[in-house]
């Protein structure tokens, strides 16, 4: 039976303005530099924003009535299982992620709430044998529950970190009997209320010592997915271990873990931590660090994660720019952890966002492409950057030049002459190419 | 002799991927919703950004070399107005703006500086004849020199005020001679490092009473312009008075100068208030204070007034949309209070960032005047708010309405329902208009 | 039956390091420029914080387990009751603040709500013949359950304009029936989630409409204290309409409601929009709207509301000082609008925390009188502006000066002399004085 | 002959409420913990701020007319060293720093520079002869000049990096022939003004060549002495390459620097990056990166570099907590890289602003120093984190542990038990500490 029953699969129908539920832009299986749409977007829809979110906020309770509400406990997972792939179905997504506890409820010991958990699972596995639908990555909630209060792998108590190191475990094995591409942490409480009560070096060498056991028991049980761990850098606490990707590649690279993991990058993390998206992607492209991507947007005037839908062209043309001169993803996605407004609270929302989000990266998709293709930002680079292809920058960049040769080559020089950025006409640039794109 | 030997008059060639020095989209002879696009924006250039300003930053010196900086004193501000015209014929802006100080250097007495303007003044008398550009506004630079230290109109030094008052005297009697449309202050010091040191209530009582003087004065000499106060929240002082549109409006209307003023809104200031540059023109166009706006753009990752060229086509569809619903701006006008980035020092960086600028705006009017061509944003309106207009919702808007037949009315009621605001659908609608309207 | 059994009533034990459970600073009976330190700081404690806050957090559920948790429904409601007076009686706070919602449930129809809350009513009435506790303020929650997801006297549906203005008439029956000495609004979703779907007029005209009506039946009623309206610049919503004290301002004169109500302004409010606390009682203080305070503070890293308690003593020497300077609160008082941390969630903790917050508002009120007696702030005002107090000055500010007679005086003057605002030294000097203090 | 007639040697007098030029806490002979407070603080003056200064920002000249404001050029340089001479004398700090470029003026090619700076440096040595101020570090300003306008050791420009080479070249020297304790890049321009033109890769490769190459001129010319990275998040450019201190550690670990470098930390730029300033310095200390500090504060409702006296006692406190913890700053020190506000211009204020920064941190390592006698921090740290001590914390901080024995220890516990975190109660303690202090 239809938990959706207005809903037609959402089909591509080009440009068009008034067009309702279906895609103007993302047409899957249109070709881009040699790939598919569907292959270079890898989209993912997110279980607790979509199946599990109610639309309340600090200050309010839930606004969205689902028609799996009506269930409770196991029957209610269950059910969000069955709207999940029927909403899966009619969107065309070939991916999705989850947290453990967004499927299934807990127990009053961990061995129960993993029962629970594996009813759901088997249901999963039995859904995607049928389906098109892949795990793109999977996690474990260590946030919700007020165990968690103090952290999770960086806890004061030694007692939850045995059972945050328990459910992890648990989630690799998830991992590999879903067939997970990634496993991703984000350490909503791997960090800190205040200083003042706080062992900041204890608790990073045991989030360290963490990660360590994680890689230990994959490589044990035959999971060969990826690591990511998620920077935020704030929210719920006051600061985070993990606030940006480059003090998380920090970290990585102080306790050895650098082979192992990757980042996944969300929008709407890198601007709270006084980042744009495309700097945070940069910085972990050039590293090597770039695994997957969370694809939402922020409010830029609200100092809190409001992960919203991501619609701004700018943000997913400069995005997928930084994707395809990746080479792609490889094994991560975009996932949309967004979630309608708490005013967008019909079920049909659910749709109109996910198009919403789509389209928009869709068509930064198509811009980036013919940007590539006509070698806009590669031609600035080359022409702005031309002084240390001979000479004396030859010297510097392969290695050839010292502070001595370096001021015998520019003591008595007069004039030095620097070349305009030219940003203003870069900026119009753009938005010719995302006029062009229509 | 020309300083911009490069540039020819810049002229619309149409939809263009790679045109340089050309407008895209701005065409001012365009006919829209019956006015001409020249008519609609009432684009104007910035003396002092365009023509003063030398690329220093708080770190840093001057970068950018202009044709007219072999000259000193009067000499150099007789060079910049030949220049300046030269700039207004090639680009075509109807409109520019200038800051007393930009224009003439100052002597050692204001009757000095007074005799300085009025060379300069003749100057642009005799230009505006044979050209076709117009003064939007003047107004006084009461913040660069250092007897401002504490203010101008809000001092502390009772002298300084006086200087003050002289001065805007000449910017009024300026106003008349050269025709200005306008009459803007914008405080720059006028707020306060410290609350510790302030007397906050003889500063603004006096800032009051200089207004009031100000407004009798144009009486006097016949200024029929339009006072406009800007409103910006800080920078240069910790905290300015004119915070936002709504402060303004709360002293304005405390004062009784309500009936005399209207706003010139920012862009950069807005969102430096916590505020998007559509929330401001929609208070002060609901309240009736809308004036003129400063078209340009801030970085909202950073926390100071970078005044950067207007190119989000967002934020120019949001605006001209306010803008159209307003009947247009009546004196008031789109001008460019936007610098070429330090980095950006060429002097065709002043005509390509003019052209973003006024091709980004460009589409913003098409994009908008299309929306409400077709009541996008009327019929949403319109539909989610039907509740007011019939039964108790028309009782309480025609003030039929008390709390007791409120309650009457929903004491009893089980079930109130609510519609779902359709942000994300909104979104993707305005996405679509801006891609159709290349 | 005693839910607080360790907890014997806090005394004041003078100053000492390690005392627990007891006042160092605050002593309630000892005498300050004339008045108990009780009558200056007429602290409140706030209902909802204090014993319905369950330390959940936008990423988790409550952490606090509270003895009255036991119960549910009306009984959960009668607990409270009788915990909070316990507490009262033991804290020695004067006062106490409460929305409708936190004292009982909802019942399927307003007229059953208002049942519940005649029950809890009648018991608050009986317990506060026996105890010295008045209630400071109630308000109406109209911003938790889902009807007002777009607002309650700014909603777009009618029906919840109805159930909102029947809400407050309870309330302020409420009042009346508990001698509240103020009414407080606070407008948690008087704003807007996107400009894109919203008629601010429209939803402004029906918000002023809404309070003319309360000011109508207030007298029907006679309820005799003081409105009062609680501006917040975001959160939960997007943008709020009393975004500060001078929007409130703006909006109070625009509508004509200036005569009847004055601002009840928090610390954490006033920095989310950013400006000081005491900036925000400064601007109400000489305008004629300072009401009463909600003394908590926030954490000016973070982007959202944290309610702390108080402990910065500088805010609450600068707020006592803005206090003192107004003559005091007349009807207002301090309440603690503050939460303790999610991590700090024993029931011990709420003692804790009000003591720090009281012992820092002592603190805070001792310094500022004493830098009163000592009329630090006085004499650096008063010479730092002395020139407005003879010749020209005096002219200016008695409005016999012009633009004319300014000009006169100032174009041929060569020299201003301007002082020094020495704010580095005066902040020194408070630094003294609170230590001084101790 | 003096440049401060009026100021005396500033003497330690003891607490009083209104003393002028004098110290009531700074006491350099006190002995606390074993080391005198001038060998605890080691307080540096920053010549830049001090005697160079003229209080000119973005939006104003200068307002500080200081007596050596008369000379020019070579002759306004070496009465500049007169005068930082007799302030050193006057106030007592041990140290001071500089940039090359606040020393001496620049001449037309770079060995006319250091011609000039020569004169200076060797005016240097003479002084330090007779004076008991040492040099703290020095450092090359790649910043102020025109040609820097695309970065210095990450520039676009070969020329520019050659040029930067030969600056740091001869700032090595400096340090020698000075005895600087320490050599310290900020890389002010090290970032970009857009990723749009921006090679990320090349420029932070430069970078670290560059690095790589001051530290092979250092051992070659014998500079034993420790370098320093100051990170800064933003301004003047729009996102810096040394955003803060985790960033900073991941570049010098990803290129191999990390042996030869710490960090230079300053509070603003602390405050800028979203962090407070002990965060930054706990995560230089647990990383083994703590070097120097720069002292100042910033004001968290502005978003530009303040640079303003440490005056904040709560600030000033944690920054000596950590200072202890860490055994003090080896070779770094407390640098006042601080300047009196643009309305403090007298020149007095100099004094009245140090005096205020020295005071505070004095009375911030008495209360640390007091909070650590007491062991106040260190237990709660210690009940905190006890379940680490024994069972199974003690395994797994031991590296016995792994996921499988975790699990076992939890699977099937049922109730988790944690402690308060009690934050308030601890802010409170803060408080009741500095207020012994007096």
């Amino acid at each position: 039976m239809s938990v959706f029953p207005n809903v037609e699969k959402i089909k591509f129908e080009g440009k068009k303005l008034n067009s309702d539920l279906a895609f103007n832009y993302y047409n899957p299986n249109e070709k881009i530099a040699g790939k598919t749409m569907e292959d270079h977007l890898r989209f993912s829809v997110a279980y607790w924003h979509t199946f599990t979110y109610d639309g309340s906020d600090p200050f309010g309770t839930g606004t969205m009535l689902r028609p799996w509400d009506k269930y409770h406990g196991m029957d209610l997972a269950k059910a969000r299982v069955e709207a999940a792939f029927e909403f899966f179905e009619k969107l065309g997504n070939p991916y999705f992620c989850f947290h453990d506890r967004d499927v299934a409820p807990e127990g009053s010991t961990l061995r129960e709430t993993n029962k629970n958990l594996d009813v759901i699972i088997s249901m999963f596995k039995d859904y995607m044998k049928t389906s098109n639908v892949k795990l793109l990555w999977n996690t474990a909630n260590m946030f919700t529950n007020p165990r968690f209060v103090h952290g999770a792998a960086s806890t004061s108590n030694a007692d939850v970190y045995a059972y945050a190191a328990a459910q992890v475990k648990k989630g690799l094995e998830t991992a590999v009997e879903l067939g997970a591409e990634n496993y991703v942490f984000w350490g909503g409480r791997e960090g800190y209320e205040s200083l003042l009560n706080t062992d900041l070096k204890l608790e990073q060498d045991n989030l360290a010592r963490f990660f360590h056991m994680a890689v230990d028991y994959a490589k044990e049980i035959g999971f060969t997915g990826q690591f990511l761990i998620e920077p935020k850098p704030k929210e719920p606490t006051t600061h985070q271990y993990d606030f940006d990707a480059a003090t998380t590649i920090a970290f990585l690279k102080t306790y050895g873990l650098d082979p192992y993991f990757k980042l996944n990058l969300e929008a709407n993390h890198a601007t709270l931590a006084g980042h744009t998206f495309e700097h945070e992607i940069r910085v972990a492209r050039t590293n090597g660090f770039l695994g997957s991507l969370d694809a939402n947007q922020g409010n830029l005037l609200l100092g809190w994660d409001t992960d919203e839908f991501p619609t701004n062209l700018y943000a997913t043309t400069l995005t997928m720019y930084e994707v395809l001169k990746n080479g792609g993803l490889g094994s991560g996605g975009l996932n949309f952890d967004a979630k309608t407004r708490r005013t967008s609270f019909d079920t049909d929302d659910l749709f109109y966002s996910h198009i919403a989000g789509m389209d928009a990266y869709a068509i930064g998709l198509k811009v980036a492409n013919r940007l590539i293709e006509d070698k806009v930002f590669e031609n600035i680079i080359d022409e702005r950057y031309s002084s240390f292809k001979t000479g004396i920058g030859k010297d510097i960049v392969e290695g050839r030049a010292n502070f001595k040769t370096l001021e015998d080559y520019i003591i008595d020089k007069e004039d030095i002459t620097n070349k305009s950025g030219r940003i203003e006409k870069i900026k119009h640039t753009i938005n010719r190419y995302i006029l062009m794109e229509s």
